[in-house]
């Protein structure tokens, strides 16, 4: 048969996807730094993932979860593809906590935010208009690409400290917030919030909002959960991860709210997401469950708050630095991300060799994070006290 | 705003699922039953889910990953997507063993065969025609009805012992096969096998082959994998799962295998695949994967073998009392589903409550799977082996 005329058809979506570039890039040029510099001591202040082990409870949970495994007696089969109720409870407790009342039910435990960021798109039609930040988590843009669906940016900049509101003029159908904010680690105000809901009640449309990292913010004032604020449950989604809170980038565990309010057409979306996750998903592992509860008893949260502290101190480390500098930033406060201008008008790149030459410091550029992202520069506060205090007596010297 | 003209909208698709109301009938009949007869001993031969606990050594690789979690010199964040190199590596070797040569690039670990052959169709145009069994998994429709994509049926039934073959007048795109077969235990052999996948060649279509029950073939002349048979290389993917091959229902991990050779429309699939994992997955838990690898080690093998012979064995016991009645079945031999001709022209829920009342014995009603199924039943061999001994008791008084 002719090519092309018959037989399966890819999904050409696929095709319009730009080759994702940004860490392989800053990858391969550390590399030939290093291989060219053997004696650099080279400090990375841009890796998104965490460093500090899990916590004690966390891993004893898991232990003990792991001999129940190979016992008959309390081996555990297939569970509840939504998750087990003893960790949906924990979830909504830890709701409470905050002000917000859940139903278990409205508790879908997930193998972490990315996945389900992806896979929430199974169950809103391809015919909706999404609006999303630039600069952003390249995760939003890549996933509605491979779905065909059309893309409106909202600017973040210095101007709005990169903190957009919505615009009423705007028809969007699916909104895409994330605060505190990767990569800028602004964080929204509980008028800001209201200002998203508003206008996606006013819309009909939905907010898709990325919780991921809520741990951080120490202000108590700013809200950490989109449900703080009156009228989100009929128009939001919220997505949380176990990854930054707890440590668990190799673990994988988070858990996605999906209230019974929230009603389209006439249609529960928390039905349809239960419809979607009993048919292409079966649940996540019990040993991991299990070491999710110990998350959030006292002891657990205690632990893990340790680890937050420490990396916010790293944050304030590096913000008092650029703050000394001159150099203009935002994030760095309820955030582990430092979003900073590049000095001397450099763009993004520039200022990254900038960085790796003279100072042997990896971070990453913020053009990598979309247009608006060009002349800035994420620093991030996941590493090594000792080499954050290196980094930062490194760039005092720095000529700007 | 007027309802219905405005604001986002989901995905009809959804509307056109029936409710899967199967395993949750079953569940609601048996409880009424033992509510009304609380002395009763109901067995059941019905569950698709193992209950042998894991091996050993898999739960020893296991509490080692989990205590290098808890220590800062040996905690893991972030793995790459398609899972580490060490496990890859050994399934490519259980593959090896197989006559199968892979690279480890076109293997991809999975949290599952179902979520990986539910997220597959994200890479393949919603404009295809699909091809699938009857009777089946249920998954395998409702992913494709979620898309809206066409669904042709290929028809089993006891004149081609439920193997069904292609027929060269039907078109298709994507085309369903799991062999040895959930729910009718039927395994294909080679010739079998290279019919579809001539068919598929000249189609241009692809395999999306379920091997999930692979390891339960005893039979040497009968395959353990699609790419076994010439050709394969070019036209199928093949999901495989821990699962049932090692008891991790409730721990969550196989893997996909697409090869370097599948093109479609000048497209390498492997590269789709690979781009929709990293934007859509974030990898398996690092602890589950040590486990996984503990089960490809020869003492791992050997333990799971343990496992499936127990399962294996309480198959024949339920197959040599079906044969002693003299009822029509499949499966049993190779796959620890039976799948039986319902006695006396009985449909199969007729037989469903005749086994429950009159034997205390709760199956599967084969028209769960399908129309085909209508008149048919499962029995597992997943059970304990006393209760399966007793059931095949309480049968042999079966009047029929």
């Amino acid at each position: 048969m002719k090519a092309g005329e018959t037989g399966m058809k890819i999904n050409h979506n696929y095709l319009m996807l730009q080759d994702s570039y940004l860490f392989s890039r800053v990858g391969k040029m550390v590399s030939a730094y290093k291989e060219a510099n053997p004696n650099a001591e080279v400090i990375s202040l841009g890796i998104g993932d965490v460093t500090l082990p899990l916590a004690p409870v966390v891993v004893a949970a898991m232990q003990r979860a792991v001999q129940e495994m190979g016992m008959a007696e309390t081996f555990r089969g297939y569970g509840q593809e939504q998750g087990y109720d003893f960790l949906r409870q924990a979830v909504c407790n830890y709701y409470a906590a905050k002000g917000v009342e859940l139903e278990i039910s409205e508790v879908f435990i997930s193998d972490g935010a990315k996945s389900d960021l992806g896979n929430i798109l199974d169950i809103l039609s391809t015919d909706n208009t999404v609006l999303i930040p630039d600069p952003v988590y390249p995760v939003y843009v890549d996933t509605n690409i491979m779905a065909g669906r059309r893309i409106l940016f909202v600017n973040g900049n210095t101007e709005n400290n990169f903190l957009p509101l919505p615009d009423p003029n705007i028809k969007a159908d699916i909104i895409y917030l994330c605060s505190p904010n990767n990569p800028t680690g602004a964080v929204y105000n509980k008028n800001q919030l209201k200002s998203w809901v508003d206008y996606a009640l006013a819309q009909e449309a939905i907010i898709l909002f990325d919780s991921a990292y809520e741990i951080f913010v120490r202000d108590p004032e700013l809200p950490t959960s989109i449900y703080q604020i009156e009228g989100a449950k009929e128009c939001a989604i919220e997505f949380c991860s176990l990854s930054k809170t707890a440590g668990f980038t190799g673990t994988r565990c988070g858990y996605t709210v999906v209230p019974h309010s929230l009603v389209r057409e006439n249609v529960s979306l928390n039905k349809l997401w239960l419809r979607r996750q009993t048919t292409k998903f079966n649940g996540v592992a019990y040993i991991v469950q299990r070491g999710a509860e110990a998350v959030f008893t006292p002891e657990g949260l205690s632990q893990i708050k340790d680890n937050i502290h420490y990396y916010l101190e790293n944050a304030r480390i590096i913000a008092d630095t650029l703050t000394e500098l001159g150099v203009w930033f935002t994030g760095g406060i309820n955030s582990p991300y430092i979003w900073l201008k590049c000095p001397n008008n450099m763009t993004s790149w520039e200022f990254f060799d900038f960085l790796l030459n003279n100072y042997q410091i990896v971070g990453t550029p913020g053009v990598g994070f979309g247009t608006n992202g060009e002349g800035f520069f994420r620093l991030t506060a996941f590493g090594n006290r000792a080499n954050v205090l290196k980094a930062m007596e490194r760039l005092r010297n720095l000529q700007i």
